[in-house]
């Protein structure tokens, strides 16, 4: 049994709005058993989407659609519905009253263009909406497929998929389970290599590498009975094969295994940031729970304000420049007298697009973490690639660092 | 002439990842003039992607997928293209020594796995990246299809969209002109209220209004013949009649407007964060060459921090506490004392979802602006929401805040 996901309006392929439904409705999907095989995003247009709904029953025997079921003109879900199904639009009465009901409720008229909410083909379900005006409608077809129309709302969306179609097709999915390592200082091209066997096409236990800012997760994912039992090994397998990297098993963040790290040792962290200016310590902040482990942290973009608030001496800022690991060094030391943190880090680079010279280019960054009077440090030359993406990487640097020197 | 976009990879359809890219891509073919007909998710399955690829030739006469260029196994973009288009795939030297070269610039080994992402179909364009070693595919089907295939990381997305496929097919749009005006300070309801005309279907400048993170943006299309000479009226009625809030034109963000005014007038600007945690300071560094106007800042997490980095004097903390307008205001001035910034800026607040109490609730955020003087507070109530949203909110109001505060 495998759904489909059709996401409909203009907005969706125009650059105007992001469809953040599908994902969600995916993860619900893939919880009860029902991996969804395909998603299409589609126009308004009564041909296109006809077209579409053609398409999506070819690829699943659940099709759930979001959008194109409100007041106005170019909401054309439920005439498209019921064309595809081969029957009429008919007025629903409880549809309407329940339309009403919620204008009411906010002490306001029922505008006439709602009547057009409240149509419905012939044989279908209406799905009730508590949140908005747009009733959805659940239509199974002859061949046996399952339809859905749900609103584009998102709170919308959300809620009449848990309450009404969900429990619709809750006894359809196979039993499931998907499951995920997380790893970190290695590339996804070196993990792959030693698990290669494991993430090959057409394998029972289907295996995926996924690398997202120093982060690479291996997700597996298998079905039927005894899926469980048949996963178990193959993760172990791949646990052990890459225990160097290996951080633990969940969905986590860096920042979620880093600050997990500190709270069950009691420990904390601070942060002299230059380059970064404040990103890796709001990244760590990210995560809830965080003020157990973060009192304080440093923005120190000027060279002045490195000496004066974390201590580095002039003479090393003359001599080796701020951009050095004797500068993140000092940097770290001067954060740890003055934090009395356990774990610093101190990142320093030359973010650009300007700033940068022959000895030392756009795209250098000095990463430096102190653990307990152990300092370890990390250099790292990424060339002249977007300014964002430089402080983005140096944020992943710091929690990669920081996490393998304080793993003993 | 039309586009369909073809987003490749297991992660899109089980929940994990949100297609983005996409919507950025769709943005960047309207403003060519060739709008996206479909969009198709797809699995990384080969027989999937197959399938994929030929509906996706169906709906228009260019595909840009995104996505299966990795180093890895479950990575079968490449293969499927040239099955695709009844080529052979072969090792491409020219790729080979690119890869290889991305990796000794970062002093790195090459691994052996990334070899699979130097085979080109014969008969196609490698398409550099400049960011990361997987490079893209042009090919040019017999049937007049242009098919582009390029790498799933956003950043590289992006970075190989602009310069190697919006370039080639820069010809094939029709003439259109999108224009955009930026505002703040003022809702999303009440600038559309002054310019509702302007936004009414039909209009031969079609105008839009959006709200991001207290930026609202104004953004207006026109095309075929003459439409700048079109466009240039109503554009300058809107500004004029939303003159107290307008920023200035162009699809900056609050950050690039506020830089762009301290940088005009040689001023500078620091942040005290407390819920935020460097993230205000952070997302303002975004701007390049903010060093001219940003030296220090300071994260104070911690109320102790905030005594002993910015003298918040103790007895307010335990009076007032640390959520509080009087809080804030002791931030900002021991900020500018210790700073010397001509705005300062200070942030407190329960981001939950813990530590909120009946009088404290989670949501609440206090903004303090000190400019030249001059203190202005504002308090905002957001209730329970998501943790994330209620810091990046904050990050706004406090620039809101400061661009009004410095306007003057």
């Amino acid at each position: 049994m495998k759904a489909v996901l059709l996401a409909i309006g203009d907005e969706l392929l125009d650059g105007r709005t992001t469809d953040s439904n599908s994902v969600w409705i995916a993860g619900e999907l893939l919880r009860l058993g029902i991996p969804v095989a395909r998603k299409i995003i589609c126009s308004d247009e009564i041909a296109d989407l006809k077209a579409a709904l053609g398409e999506a029953c070819s690829y699943g025997q659940i099709v759930v659609s979001t959008g194109g079921l409100g007041p106005t003109e170019d909401d054309r879900t439920r005439e498209v519905l019921a064309g595809f199904a081969g029957v009429e639009l008919v007025h629903d009465e409880e549809a309407w009253s329940e339309i009403a009901a919620f204008y009411r409720g906010r002490s306001r008229q029922v505008p006439e263009a709602n009547r057009r909410q409240a149509l419905m083909p012939v044989g279908a379900e209406r799905l009730s909406n508590p949140l908005g005006t747009a009733p959805g409608i659940a239509l199974q077809l002859e061949s046996g497929h399952r339809l859905f129309a749900i609103p584009g709302v998102p709170s919308e969306a959300k809620r009449m998929f848990t309450d009404q179609v969900a429990p619709r097709i809750r006894d359809l999915g196979t039993a499931m389970v998907q499951r995920t390592l997380a790893f970190a200082g290695v590339s996804e091209s070196e993990l792959g290599g030693r698990i290669a066997e494991f993430a090959m096409d057409g394998q029972d236990v289907r295996v995926g590498i996924t690398a997202n800012w120093g982060l690479i997760r291996v997700t597996a994912r298998a079905s039927g009975e005894g899926c469980e039992a048949r996963m178990a090994p193959v993760l172990e397998e791949i646990r052990q094969r890459c225990a160097e990297w290996y951080l633990g098993e969940g969905r986590g963040e860096l920042a979620d295994f880093l600050v997990e790290r500190l709270l069950a040792r009691g420990e904390h962290i601070a942060f002299a940031e230059s380059c970064t200016a404040g990103l890796a310590c709001a990244t760590l902040a990210q995560v809830p729970g965080v003020s157990a482990i973060l009192e304080s942290s440093f923005v120190t973009y000027a060279d002045a304000a490195k000496q004066e608030l974390l201590a580095v001496p002039q003479e090393l800022l003359e001599s080796e420049g701020a951009v050095s690991e004797a500068c993140v060094r000092a940097m770290c030391e001067g954060l740890a007298a003055r934090s009395g943190a356990e774990l610093c880090l101190a990142i320093s680079g030359i973010a650009g697009p300007g700033g940068g010279s022959e000895e030392k280019p756009v795209g250098l960054v000095y990463i430096g973490a102190l653990y307990r009077g152990e300092f370890r440090c990390l250099k790292r030359r990424h060339g002249a690639i977007p300014r964002q993406q430089i402080r983005r990487r140096a944020v992943a640097d710091s929690f990669v660092l920081g996490l393998q020197l304080s793993a003993s």
